[in-house]
């Protein structure tokens, strides 16, 4: 995805499956709205693909809307720019490698700017700092404070697309800051927010959000709409359609978001919709999700007394180590078993950290494992419905599928399984929870 | 060059000859001065001279000065962005044009920037925006107006060096400007105007000014220090150590602007000084500068009337065809002829211009030839010492060289000349000079 900046261009999440809906041009949506749109490093990652881009923004520029679109650099441009910073300093100067790093979406609003105005439209590029969109002071993950919208307004009612590039501001000092990951998705959001946009749209490699990955389950279905909520836990959980914090700062400010396949010409993408939003499509639950990235952690015999779980949990955020699920039961005896996930690759560090630890408060055992796999249920619908959880548990035992953890939100539960069973358990509590019928 | 933005790297005008002076750390000058140091794209085209110019930077900042380096995008880098550009547009648009190109001095700002911390030094990267280098809005060819040099002050006396791209500015209303040829040489000179500097140090692939092309004359001498008038007469005329409007700039502001090598740690370079400063070296020739690759044009039985010349060159001009020297002798019977040399590449051109020209005009005959070349004889010595002419003209004689036209300043003698005796003319009136013995 375009939203890793600092790795290798991944493999798009989910392949693509041509749904067709009613075009936008014979339907009634988005009568002559303000709309910005995103496009990631993919999409303009060639003269060619940024000639697509062009045609694509001119074609709803006819349709009478006005258009803000956000650019990313173009795919590895990035990552060339930080090797060559690394050439120099084995660490970069978080300010330095700011300046630089955010030329490559400089890059690409000179050369977007210039694919419109060779289709005979009128269009004007800004750098992060032209815009004004100012952020704190925190380099390489920087983040919004406000926009000054001005500029841009008056380009746009003088007839101008506008483009902006993504991933970067300006700190109150003038100095060149850029937003982490995700962060050309926070850009569109905010200048959506800023602009009170009728909506902001996130083109991607994929054409919307699914019920689960159709890689898994070939009868995954493309939802029209989502909750932000929804949204939230799917992308957390690996569904990185969208990064995390453009989709918490979509919701802020009610953004009305919509991811859509810059590749493809029809299709409506998925809305991501205000829960009061949503009207159609009243199912239960809106998608399985997975993520066979972790490895649990079990900590045996744990003296049950006020504070162990930060003495446990304390050395391993030190180390940098995220932590993802937590599970304590009751205990008994004055013992606990204490559980929770880190990424794979932090497993063994994670193992080293907590051997003194464990010894430290007088625990039993330290235990794991990285043969495991997290399947999770979504679905706001599950506030109101009772027995999701005893339906996912019946459906996972009739496979003779053990479960290992679970944890539980308002709208999801995560199960801890053998990585083995992974796929099956994806393709029974999508077909149990009638995820592969249309609503 | 470096300053040949939009054309591949050219080979250096000058080989390197190594002549010891004494190194600057053992000499008297510039004690705790305020230095602004320039470094050409050559000089910064790899990780590696990167690092070496963060090191030359070090050691003069260990001596106690203030310094400011203003630097050019790596070499090659410009020339990738503007075939980048010409994907997308055969003529890119000029304002985008400014935004893309400007990222290559932004790259190598953050690079350098790194370089120095890694060094140990307290270093901060500006872009022409961030500074500000105020500029007019003429895209790819602006002029600075003004520089507000509070940021870069209060940063030099925190004890941080300061690095700051060359070529571009920002406008009054905040758009990215490029100054077009030669830009980072009069960024140099103008921060170092704007600051007050003790002088401007232009590094580049060459070690100083020669009287002559080594190449051509291998007696060559490096000159301790040239007139700024000589300079100009110089750099007009093909030796392209430093760009001749950042020169006139100097000139303008009384900058004292040197000449080094930046691949040599000895060696003081050139010094181009005011007329007044001029105290050493008290020859009355400079230099002789050379050119062969211009063209020339005469039109015969010209009507000597008034306006004749403007009627002749203003179609030239219109065309965009730089004229250098004009020659236009005493007529009789009304008639006179008149002469001017172009670019060779513009020969043909011109002369489909001005045949119609010539016919309205009722002239004669349009003859041209571009087998010339175009020797100069500088010096301000000649403003007092005569003779300078008939020794140019009797040396040339002496090898049989016919000399097809003639013009004057103050401080040069032009000569055109069949092509095939050029190296010859240039050779022999360096030695009629004594320009090859130590003044």
């Amino acid at each position: 995805m375009a939203t890793h900046r600092s790795m290798p261009a991944k493999p798009r999440i989910f392949p693509l499956i041509t749904i067709k809906f009613n075009a936008f041009g014979s339907s009634e949506f988005l009568k002559m709205a303000l709309i910005v749109q995103k496009y990631g490093g993919t999409s303009v990652g060639s003269s060619e693909r940024i000639k697509n881009v062009a045609r694509r923004v001119a074609s709803w520029h006819r349709k009478g809307h006005q258009l803000v679109i956000v650019v990313s650099a173009m795919s590895g441009e990035t990552n060339r720019l930080i090797a060559l910073a690394r050439e120099i300093q084995a660490q970069p100067d978080p300010r330095e490698l700011d300046v630089m790093v955010s030329t490559g979406e400089q890059v690409t609003i000179a050369l977007l700017s210039m694919a419109l105005l060779e289709q005979g439209l009128q269009a004007r590029s800004y750098t992060g700092g032209q815009v004004k969109i100012v952020t704190d002071s925190a380099y390489t993950k920087a983040r919004i404070e406000r926009i000054d919208e001005a500029n841009i307004r008056r380009d746009l009612d003088e007839g101008r697309i506008v483009v902006v590039a993504g991933f970067q501001g300006i700190d109150e000092a003038g100095n060149i800051t850029t937003l982490g990951r995700g962060g050309s998705d926070t850009t569109g959001v905010a200048l959506a927010a800023a602009l009170k946009a009728d909506e902001c749209q996130i083109y991607t490699d994929v054409d919307g959000v699914y019920t689960t990955d159709p890689r898994v389950v070939p009868e995954a279905r493309k939802l029209d709409t989502i909750t932000f909520e929804e949204m939230l836990e799917m992308a957390s959980l690996g569904s990185k359609v969208l990064q995390i914090r453009s989709v918490e700062f979509a919701g802020k400010y009610k953004v009305k978001l919509r991811v859509l396949s810059s590749f493809e010409d029809e299709g409506e993408g998925t809305l991501i919709t205000f829960e009061e939003d949503k009207k159609m499509e009243q199912a239960t639950i809106s998608g399985i999700a997975f993520n066979r990235d972790e490895a649990k952690i079990t900590i045996l015999g744990v003296p049950d007394r006020p504070g162990i779980a930060y003495q446990i949990l304390g050395p391993v955020g030190d180390a940098n180590i995220d932590i993802d699920m937590i599970v304590q039961n009751v205990g008994h005896d004055g013992l606990t078993d204490f559980s929770f996930t880190v990424h794979r690759n932090d497993y063994q560090k994670t193992l080293e950290i907590l051997k003194p630890v464990a010894a430290h408060i007088k625990a039993r055992e330290v235990q794991g494992g990285d043969k495991i796999a997290k399947v999770s249920v979504v679905g706001v619908g599950m506030r109101s419905h009772a027995g999701i959880a005893s339906t996912a548990f019946r459906t996972l035992a009739e496979e003779g599928i053990n479960i290992q953890m679970i944890s539980t939100s308002e709208i999801k539960i995560s199960i801890v399984i053998d990585e083995k069973y992974m796929e099956l358990a994806v393709r029974v509590l999508h077909k149990a929870f009638g995820l592969d019928q249309q609503p």
